[in-house]
């Protein structure tokens, strides 16, 4: 059984030694609110749910949904928790107070979903999808329809659900069938077949609030051509109360890998009433406004993943006894030495630590990022939104894929820690990469993030948003070029801040000549910027590591800090070689095989 | 659904032109027998079986086995498959004649195993566990014991098991507690406690016969008190038949994360009945006579995952639509272009056909190696047994390790082609990460193996396997330096080959100085050496491929070869570069912090 503890003890560090949120929180709307004492008191309650309610379902939820004429019910305690978070207020926590939120930093919010996303993502997902329903009609809704459907989404009475994806589509949006005909009311009835709606269907709340991508009668054909609406489960009445069914029904839930106590629901719409939300053919784009903090949202499952694993694996490699160090003995009482003396065990817990601590740095810098981006968008400033938001956009594609592909990495190590009792489900430690694996595939799979990251961010966007980033490190190089005990970390960070450039400026050329060479770099690419960049809060952290010593703050917590950063450099880092020097490569080896010769079966 | 497709047009590249199979016959016993007719029956015949027998059944086996009351029930159609298995005398195929088998070479058995093992690798563990059992019995055994219980096994009428690990010890089998009893008449009480014993019980035959290491009274502590039995589920009568129940029986089957159809049992022994095999207190070196074969026989499961993941996944790259390429629309005339016009797909599942490939081309090898070893056994010729098992044995952790994690590796590309598709259990797409991860564990985890190479096999063995293995790809070299379409392949292979060298070298010395060195760089150096390794049999390949071109046969097959190749040497190669500079560093970034500062919590 794993239980998960809240890394408090680093949370503090990120938000008060590292990127100090009270001197952000400043000029932040609702940031007046969030005060050290209440950043503490909402951390530590947050802590204490995760800890005490949802970490104890974790391994109950892999039993999973149960799905019977049409109802999902799901695993035991699941409904409980829920009642509880809703009736705490947690919904609505980083929500604008107007619809009955809180209106705290977005930032707060993360840490919160951080938290719920380590002790059970699987739990966070229902909740999760509501967010993301609740952004939609935040940005495109009515004041009527956020009146009806945000204030009960913030409030947590109904959930939300996310309805993209179709049997024949996922990526490639544009071939989406469902239809919208127009009724006299101004109202549509939508009709069509949705699949892997997370959430579509549960026994959490009464209503459940779809948010469903569909056609007009004569619109333009492809991604040009799709609407955005809104599909209650159940009519809502005048004074808001729930009314009569819909004809939105759950057809069947999918058996899966991993995420099993999560529905993953086929949902029918069959002639459903729905509220189109945004303008007309403009629903992809009214879909992706938020996409960035959504993906940031998926990031999230990375970092948990590789934190609730190394939670796993770290007393096991304490207690277990297996053979003996090879320099000598450790332990010459006990019938053999721990499995932590064993320095390829060392690897891999400390290779699940850095991609944890290294994660969280990078959630924690993206989300003062998405918090100024709220406060232009509140103040409406939609110039400073947009560049905020695309200074956050250049890093999600590199933490939704980079860090999803790293945290299934991590649980991989701790399975093997556990060396074959790391197989046997019991333990837990196995779950985690079923569940993990997923996070490489929604919301964009790591091929589509990194062809968004290169292709679009960085070609399409001249460098921009690449240029913003780069001055943020740059100047922290700069700053730091006489700190004698930062040398090692700064002289190789500066190396690869100027080949990362260059390297993106031989792909962009190559480019020119054959388009293919886009996708054949990407993903090496991405994971490449994505090493350089954890290299960079790794340096960032070492530094305020090496300030808070200097004034013999905690002396055992920062040492290993620093020593992480430095486990970070020598061992994960050098990975970003082998990432260059592929996606330099011309496309030729990838190209040139005819279809009909990658087989002779 | 995956329906597996035997490679058969790869596997008779591999054994008529790249090893020609035929000329190193002609000094193995058997040889004589695997005339071309009879070696393309037997490949035929076993394709037939594991694609028609097997592989439909690779889902239903997802199931599971069901335990009651001690018996465990086999997945539907399991039993029946042996049934047929054991009629077709598969399992004695490559046994000697004098004790039931048919003795052909133990390389046609490495393909039979190969395309059973793909196909379906979980039914293929009980008569793999067999095997196991029979080689100890055959190596080790009286004559008496092996009339009475190899006999049967190669018959296929009873299986067979490895009882190694307890519950305190897996790896480090100086733990074992299990105690062996001496009777009046020459045999021994066994009890105590086995676990993760694959196969332990299951409804295919009567009696099981289980190969236990147990400790005598007064034995030595540690690995050197641990002697060999031989303890039946059935005690078997004078005329060989089965006799009364021995004691012998399953507490409970484990619940895994994948291999469901096989049996994973935690088996209690109560003064069963045991006979002692080998020499007293020399049990652990009567195990690991034959560990370099089986460990060959688990890297098949890497090569297996790879192709059957490859398999699955190329019909579905060519028929799922999703976007349109880059370098502009492939398919005009359809809704989107297929999934293989992207580059990144195709980098995927280029990487999938070059490690089944590859991995295959090395597995072939090695067979030869087997073989030789096997025909120095057979003629009483030990140096030259030794002189062979150490030339394998050089390969096997390289093997063993680096091609299940590439194997795994490649089962998670297939998932990412297939999108979120993948995730769902209905594709099989998945059950093959589940199945395969296993095969890291297993046998010696990838830490383990990665030990045996660096510490034992190299640096302990003083580099003279190594020598052996770097000579044959010298020798190759050399000859090739003058032919003109291998010089990009001959270029980087020597280069490889002079660095592989120089870096063992360094990491040799360094270790002198500090012992922690050799696990420090051990699993990148497994992984380096499995790279560069891979290099030399796909330049061989690349070699054979450009001969049979140049007589104009099979362009198609032989070109998209020679591209797999140079796929190879652009795009995975040059991981090597990471894995040589991360296991040249120090060991110092691992072994600094102290175990009570890993983490905070």
């Amino acid at each position: 059984m794993i239980q998960f503890k809240a890394p408090l003890r680093d949370i503090n560090f990120l938000i008060n030694d590292v990127f100090d949120y009270q001197t952000h929180y400043k000029n932040i709307p609702g940031g007046d609110e969030a005060t050290p004492d209440m950043v503490d008191a909402i951390i530590g309650e947050a802590a204490r749910f995760s800890e005490e309610v949802l970490s104890p379902l974790y391994q109950v939820g892999d039993e999973g949904c149960k799905f019977e004429d049409g109802q999902v019910t799901t695993p035991p305690g699941f409904k409980e928790a829920y009642q509880q978070y809703m009736e705490g207020g947690w919904q609505g926590m980083s929500a604008p107070v107007e619809y009955g939120g809180q209106g705290l930093p977005l930032s707060l919010g993360v840490i919160k979903s951080e938290l719920i996303g380590t002790a059970n993502w699987v739990w966070g997902m229902y909740p999760g999808l509501s967010l993301g329903a609740m952004n939609t009609i935040y940005l495109h809704g009515t004041e009527e329809q956020k009146q009806t459907f945000l204030v009960p989404l913030t409030e947590g009475r109904w959930t939300g659900t996310m309805c993209l994806t179709e049997p024949q589509c996922g990526t490639d949006l544009g071939q989406v069938k469902t239809k919208a005909e127009p009724n006299p009311d101004g109202s549509y009835n939508i009709t069509g077949t949705k699949i892997f709606i997370s959430s579509g269907e549960h026994d959490f709340t009464d209503n459940i609030v779809h948010i469903v991508l569909a056609r007009l009668p004569d619109a333009p054909e492809g991604t040009k051509g799709i609407s955005l609406f809104i599909v209650p489960k159940l009519n809502v009445n005048e004074d808001g109360s729930n009314g009569d069914a819909n004809n939105v029904t759950c057809g069947s839930i999918e058996h899966k890998m991993g995420i099993h106590g999560s529905s993953t629901c086929v949902m029918n719409f069959d002639g459903s009433k729905g509220f189109l939300i945004g303008p007309e053919n403009k629903g992809l784009h009214c879909m992706f406004t938020f996409m960035n903090t959504a993906r940031l949202g998926t990031s999230i499952q990375g970092i948990g993943a590789a934190e609730l694993s190394f939670q796993g694996a770290l007393p096991y490699a304490k207690e277990r006894r297996s053979m003996r160090s090879l320099s000598g003995k450790k332990s010459p009482d006990k019938v053999a030495d721990a499995l932590i003396v064993h320095p390829d065990v060392r690897r891999m817990l400390l290779t699940q630590k850095a991609i944890a601590e290294g994660g969280r740095a990078m959630l924690y810098y993206a989300a003062t990022l998405a918090d100024k981006m709220m406060a232009s968008h509140a103040a409406g400033d939609m110039k400073g939104y947009e560049d905020w938001d695309d200074k956050l956009g250049f890093l999600t594609p590199i933490m939704k894929a980079g860090l999803t592909e790293l945290g299934y990495e991590a649980a991989n190590h701790g399975v093997q820690v556990y060396g074959g009792h790391g197989f046997i489900k019991e333990w837990g430690m196995e779950q985690i990469i079923r569940d993990t694996q997923i996070a490489k595939l929604y919301e964009g799979t790591t091929g589509v993030q990194a062809l968004d990251l290169l292709g679009r961010k960085i070609l399409l966007g001249r460098m921009k948003s690449f240029d913003d980033f780069r001055a943020v490190v740059n100047q922290f190089i700069k700053n730091h070029k006489n700190t004698k005990e930062m040398k090692p970390f700064i002289k190789q960070l500066k190396r690869a801040m100027i080949a990362w450039r260059l390297n993106t400026f031989r792909i962009a050329f190559k480019a020119r000549k054959d388009r293919d060479m886009v996708g054949a770099a990407s993903v090496d690419y991405l994971m490449y910027s994505c090493y350089i960049v954890m290299a960079f809060f790794w340096a960032k952290m070492a530094d305020a590591a090496y300030t808070n010593l200097a004034e013999g703050k905690d002396v055992d917590f920062h040492k290993a800090k620093i020593q992480t950063a430095e486990f970070y450099y020598d061992r994960l880092l050098p990975r970003a070689k082998a990432h260059r020097k592929m996606m330099l490569k011309d496309p030729k080896s990838l190209m040139q095989m005819d279809e009909e010769s990658f087989a002779f079966l």
